[in-house]
């Protein structure tokens, strides 16, 4: 996602500079700086956070690394955006947001782009218009063609791509999770095979969602709201459609890249105004999001594990993320 | 065709014995009177018309036995459902139409069966419920597979595939043609090239039609009624949808028969009707709607042989038809 | 469903003849008979059955008399379509196994008529054809209007609605449930709200069933199979789309009658075919399927109660059912 | 469209600085300059093209005054995307394409943004790829919720609307056109009435297409080519899916602004990049395109006059445009 960061930054951001790009490998860093123009690389990202030609940071390195790198955003008093997830372990996301809350101000937008997708804007302003009714489910259904890594696991499933659907469930229906109950059916080969989840607001709705790494047949989220009155749902967005051979088709994208690309142009067009106003943007996610995700996500692996129906745990919301 | 008749008999219309089945080739003829329990097979169609225990008679013989067929169930006082064409010939259906009158009553159905299909049902409907506004425009697609010889030609595209749009297109808009263009593409093989026909109606309508038989992808017929505050068109049926190696995809049909089979089964249910009641069926195409499809299809032919604008030219319809 | 089986059989099964109509109320019996060409009419089904002029029965009476009528037409010799359930306590299903096995030959057909839908039917071939690979899940949402009872439970959703859902998922994977757990969201107002149900099988597929009566928005069913190479999903038929008022859309049935009408048309030839040869059809329901709703209906409404997964405990299967 | 190419400018090209905004009433253009950060304004287009700190001119201006603006620019030796028509008159469509071959080099892109549009770009590369065989036909439809002008005539929607198809299509098949005839169905009201074209090109293909003005449903823009052995279409792009009353359905735009937005963007930035590198885009329009629309539009208004088939006379194709 980093050079996917860097082409928005230089095509799609007039203002914005691509300044610096850090990696461990330094070859691919140039590489990137000369294709987008940046002024620099670098390998190491604390000295990059310190330095006074750079207003504004986008870490999109390994998981582990950002609960650290935005910690030191924050101190060096550098807006972030941060790819998903904050963390996956909700003490790590706590200390982030402690640390944010002792600076005084928002620093971390979260890297959750679905909020940004217009598919979910309009079943939002559907929502909020009234014309569904009440919320009571939403179904969501996340498929890849393959999966990263072969050895790639349920539990992962779970923390490293259920937490899209984690996030903009709870961003639609503006709630938090209460419990969550988790299933895998068996495949026929070593593959990981697909988790379902089922779980429950504080605010009585129901969230299915389903984990399909191995689809094969191609990169397809789908999600519906449904209403007492009635339901939204998303909508394949193809260009065109193709008769032949007695069958009439269009087509999927491969990855997520192509699926969400304007959602990824509107996210950082939002950090961009972030980091030059001050102000948080309305519908972009903040560190005690990213507690959530992290929290639910801990919660569904104990469940997939137990079998069992397995409480959300969450700390009290701090004033400051209301 | 003929064979299609039979089973809908035998398995859709409970109060019908299919009697008699007639053919030149005695073999086949025994074939579908065992397959289907008729009592009696035939080679000569007059003796069966005129046979006591024949109260009606369905004709799926080649069209040019349509006219002299038709003339000896009426002069037999039989009722008759005669597949299209009623005649190529305008004269020949002016002069079933002559029989028809002096006998006193209706006889002669004919198999239009689009107007008994749902898609054309429901877009009459809405014109009529008025919430289209007034009807504008109609645009007709009618794709085949192939053509059923390989000798076919643009003038037989007009007089063998189009009189089911003449028909079916008079009968949602409620008139009559005045003027016929008609175009064709060049292909790069010695197949049928399509035909494209603009009519004009009598009401100031504008109706295109493309007759596509050697369309390749699949048997696609479609519709597009377009009045003065929306539209209808013809939704492709489908049961099940596959999402396979980057395709999401529905199938075509090969052909009309599994298409039209509901419109089938209801044109026939009607003819039973109209044995039965001797009321003629409100939908259904009598001697003049054959007159009028034969008479736009000779004109269609002179428009395809000059490049010009042809007039409709039609015998004022008699108060029998009204 | 009583009167739809009688205008089937006077419509749409050549061969087959309404002999008798029994009803509690004389009058509406009265009224069938004498619309659909019935000989006779009855109030005590008894005594129908064992008429020497009834070759076959057809059960559309409240749910609590389908183990003794059915029970009682076996006793008689007589073939039996009986809606489902053929009783919501497993053991009055065996019951009526018991009786039937005693009697030598299969004599019950159940009415679950979904196996006779062409969606479901394409989804069973591309899954015995092998382009979607092994199944992995079954995903099913069953919407109605609203519930015919203001006082419909969850728990009715599970033993009144789920059973076709139940029935046709066993059917077109060809398996067993080997457990259930159920979830309800919380409603703003007095109706019930939906039942969401997560079940496992025993050859390792997982199944979602919504089951959501009151809807509002439509009567609509959906399934999908998901596959390990693809996916086949059932598609809303529609005839026309209408564009109107900066709006593109298709309609909802509103209840089942007419999005099942051809797959009751042919359950019901299948049912007379099975009463002419004594052959049971290969896609039918059996004893044994009415065994297995009943059964997994019973654990789904203990899951709905106890929160908690319940295994789906089944008597051996005996061989007449294999 | 001064407005949208002004934000265009300003939020989707990097590299770009929106230098002036000219526009008779000043104090419109100061809205915008100071919206989108001109860093002047101006009332004469002359003045501005001639500024030294001026390199490229987009011409947003009245259609007559396209021409003498673009004459102005390949003067001036500045490159300049000018919105669609060069001119109504094929005379001044010709004079500067004299005016640019003298100047040894292209300096007028044309704004039919259509050629960048995902469905096109899409059908073309289907066409080009060859899985559809030949090209045989191409059918358009272009509606509108309503004129923009009372007073709009059918001319008018020949030589306003029809533009973007008549370029599109010979973009798309990679031809010119032979001929045009015109048609027009009566309305019920004063609006003015659809215009339906049927064209022939050099190469054997048929063209039609619908310019529905009134279409009061929606804006909506359809297009289909049919090849030999199979078709491709637009698909109309939705992002979500709503079921409410009984109704499944879709939003139309209310005009091109969202629909084409994302193909106005890449045009401009294929202007950027000519402008940056003097390579006359790929896909762009140029003069000779500007030529072909107003040869065939000026035919096609005395098509529809005559109601005759009307030849297109071109001008030979210079070699500068091969
Ligand atoms: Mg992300
Ligand atoms: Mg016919
Ligand atoms: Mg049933
Ligand atoms: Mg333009």
């Amino acid at each position: 996602m980093g050079a996917d960061h860097a082409k928005i930054i230089a095509e799609d951001l007039p203002g914005a500079q691509l300044q610096i790009v850090c990696d461990m490998d330094v070859a691919r860093a140039q590489g990137l700086a000369d294709r987008y123009g940046a002024v620099d690389v670098a390998i190491h990202p604390d000295s990059v956070i310190a330095r006074d030609d750079v207003d504004a940071v986008i870490v999109a390195s390994p998981d582990f690394t950002h609960t650290p790198l935005s910690l030191a955003c924050i101190k060096a008093g550098k807006r972030v955006l941060c790819e998903k997830p904050l963390s996956q372990l909700p003490d790590e996301c706590l200390a982030v947001m402690a640390a944010e809350q002792a600076s005084g101000a928002k620093h971390v937008m979260l890297g959750f782009m679905r909020r940004y997708d217009q598919s979910y804007i309009e079943m939002k302003q559907a929502l909020v218009g009234g014309t569904l009714g009440r919320a009571l489910m939403m179904h969501n259904f996340h498929r890849n063609v393959e999966t990263p890594a072969a050895d790639f696991t349920g539990a992962m499933a779970i923390t490293n791509s259920a937490p899209h659907e984690f996030d903009v469930v709870r961003h639609v229906l503006g709630t938090e999770y209460a419990s969550i109950t988790a299933f895998q059916p068996q495949r026929s080969d070593a593959l990981v095979a697909p988790v379902i989840m089922v779980l429950e607001t504080t605010d009585g709705h129901l969230v299915t969602i389903e984990i399909n790494n191995n689809a094969a047949y191609g990169y397809d989220v789908r999600g519906e709201l449904v209403g007492e009155s009635g339901t939204i749902a998303t909508n394949t967005v193809a260009y065109s459609r193709t008769d032949m051979k007695l069958s009439s088709s269009t087509r999927y994208e491969t990855d997520w890249r192509g699926r969400y690309h304007a959602a990824y142009v509107r996210q950082n067009r939002d950090f961009q105004a972030f980091v030059e106003t001050g102000k948080f943007p309305d519908i972009a996610s903040d560190c005690w999001d990213g507690y959530c995700a992290a929290t639910v996500a801990q919660a569904g692996v104990e469940a997939l594990v137990s079998g069992m129906k397995t409480q959300v745990e969450m700390a009290p919301k701090p004033e400051f993320y209301a």
